[in-house]
């Protein structure tokens, strides 16, 4: 009698998210319990076709690399599962004797793990299921963060720091930068970019989050302001910014499918949109950053606390099945100690976290609701790794003579 | 009597233009023939407005940070030099006894540089007047390469190969990807995102360069063929394609200034166009990249190769000047080896070189202008440093049992 563990990659891929598979292949192979270890081909939907990868085939040297590979190995889904799917779904792990199952994924994966745990129970099918968590929004409830955010927040705190030196040494040339993150309902990754700022002077200057009613009035004024202070503006919004009646700022200018509703992705984006205001009102010149997905797959740029902990988190999975517990997601907890981060694994009842959402708190933004408070830098910083700092010159002019 | 050596940076910033300004501070400081070390606040409009750091009072540690710090620490400048301007600059490097002068900049500071050596002779000024190469188009005559693109180069070829990986992952959810590159008129950096490719079906799967006429019904038949090879296609483009009439394909919807010409920084890109015909004509959903600046200025992307050239450049330009050389720019020359690439430091006339402009050679692009070919490969692979090999899963299927 087979025994087999199997697990998908589910949702928007990440820097990490192959981490997380390496660290539960690694471990489940110590495990007796384990008869096999398969992978579903395209998340779920890989479940419901029959397709599976025989992942105990895979040597050293491609799980090695596989650690440092953005993006997810298995091929990710993002099938909306139905009703009837997850019945099919039992008899197929029936028929190939899969008694574990794991999803590494988002909110959406939580879900659908709750439910295959339940119908399988209702259907007196013998399955242990265990959620991973993975996402670059960092909107999962019941963990401290989620593998993936340290990375994808890592390159828009370098990004920022980095093209906000380039905005200085243009200034005279250049008025406003515009930089859009992913995020669409929460702003961890728009905050994020503030993250290695050391001074006001310095980049970014105007953080807007989704969680934030979108004010364009105020915007515009904030943007006058600090370009008569500094002469120059480098602005931060989540792609999903919207404004009091919840309308996107994005939305006037994007395409229509043919059933009439908006195509988000093929949108010219909030930041266009706001580049144009800015032009209009204030007769500013403004440049775009739109890296879009490579915010989530840049290996260059994986914080290495992040890659440890998607690889603990897949880890902790494969003990957790070998150790008979089932309906939880594992989670990361943060330990508080005054000097240094540190975190470690825990879990939590699937039944308790789905249909969740974790948005970034209230009071991680100022007041006025256009930048990160000290408390957020006090949670993320430790996230993205150490980055080493940049230098300054220190500036001594000589006289004039001439 | 003061002999002074001063320094300019110029145009675009690139992520190791301080190497070389780091180099030159470095080696000029062991030359008792400077007498000092300033440099020009924002290029040439520090020269005209008489505002100089006095880069001898920079400590040890600020020059070693800057080695690792993208941007112009000087401050640049895209100041349009006016004939006026160039007497004036003389009078104020006679006030300050500047005797040497370089710029670290592309094509037009090497046309400035001539003009200021031609001048300060004609009126009479001991001057000598060296350029160090500096630009991530590559487009500078004269010379194998410009320190500035090898970094560019790597921040194109690992986030294309890395996005590339995710759009394999969600390829049943996505089809197309444009990524728009920097490079207006030349299209080296377009190019750069095949580097890191190792089979066909891996990203990128076409791109179009300004060099190469764009025609939109090839590109849409280019498109359309290989989404239905391998249901997903990752194209790249140059921002300066444009068509056989020379018009730009991102043109058409760029803003216009108050005197009517229009303001390219402002275009929502020719990405955007692309991406509306391709959903117009070929109903395939299409994401959008724009990196923008960050990929000139990524520190967490600088290719070890660039930094180290941009150094050696900065180094030469300071041992020119102490040899009494002038009227030259550097020059980065590559010696043939079989197994390994290797460069060495020339130096070329600014005459020869002033107006000049390299654009990407027609046979590093295949005959249909849609993909680099292997004498590419061979001439910029060595220039963006080693990167680690990705994984990819052996995938070996397990049989169907339901």
């Amino acid at each position: 009698m087979k025994r087999i563990l199997a697990v998908a990659q589910s949702g928007g891929p990440t820097a990490v998210i192959n981490a997380s598979l390496v660290g539960m292949i690694n471990e489940a192979r110590q495990h007796q319990c384990f008869t096999g270890i398969y992978g579903l081909v395209h998340g779920i939907e890989g479940g419901l076709n029959e397709e599976f990868i025989d992942l105990t085939r895979e040597d050293e040297g491609t799980l090695r690399r596989l650690l440092r590979t953005p993006a997810s190995a298995l091929g990710s889904s993002r099938y909306k599962v139905q009703d009837e799917d997850y019945e099919r779904l039992i008899h197929v792990f029936r028929a190939h004797e899969i008694r574990y199952f794991t999803q590494i994924g988002g909110n959406g994966s939580m879900y659908v793990c709750h439910q295959v745990a339940q119908i399988a129970q209702h259907m007196g099918y013998e399955l242990q299921v265990i959620g991973v968590p993975k996402t670059i929004d960092n909107d999962l409830a019941g963990t401290d963060h989620a593998p993936g955010y340290g990375s994808a927040a890592r390159f828009l705190a370098i990004a920022t720091r980095d093209v906000g030196r380039d905005l200085e040494a243009m200034a005279t040339y250049e008025d406003v930068m515009i930089l859009e993150t992913l995020g669409r309902d929460a702003g961890w990754l728009a905050a994020a970019s503030a993250l290695l700022k050391k001074h006001d002077d310095e980049a970014p200057h105007l953080i807007y989050v989704p969680e934030i009613a979108f004010d364009e009035a105020r915007f515009l004024e904030d943007v006058q302001r600090v370009h008569s202070r500094l002469g120059r503006v480098f602005v931060v919004i989540g792609e999903g910014i919207r404004d009091t009646n919840g309308s996107f700022v994005a939305q006037s200018n994007a395409p229509t499918d043919t059933l009439g509703r908006v195509v988000y992705a093929l949108s010219t984006g909030a930041s266009n949109e706001l580049a144009v205001k800015v032009r209009q009102h204030l007769g500013l010149q403004v440049r775009l950053l739109r890296p879009g997905l490579i915010g989530r797959d840049l290996s260059a740029c994986v914080s290495p606390v992040d890659r440890q902990e998607a690889t603990l988190v897949g880890t902790a999975a494969a003990q957790y099945h070998a150790n008979g517990l089932s309906h939880y997601m594992v989670t990361l907890e943060r330990l508080e100690t005054p000097s240094s981060y540190s975190s470690s694994i825990g879990r939590i009842s699937l039944a308790e976290i789905s249909g969740q959402e974790k948005l970034l708190p209230r009071h991680y933004m100022n007041a006025a609701g256009n930048m990160v408070t000290p408390a957020f830098y006090a949670y993320a910083l430790p996230l993205i790794g150490n980055i080493a700092r940049l230098g300054r010159l220190q500036n001594v002019r000589v006289a004039k003579r001439f």
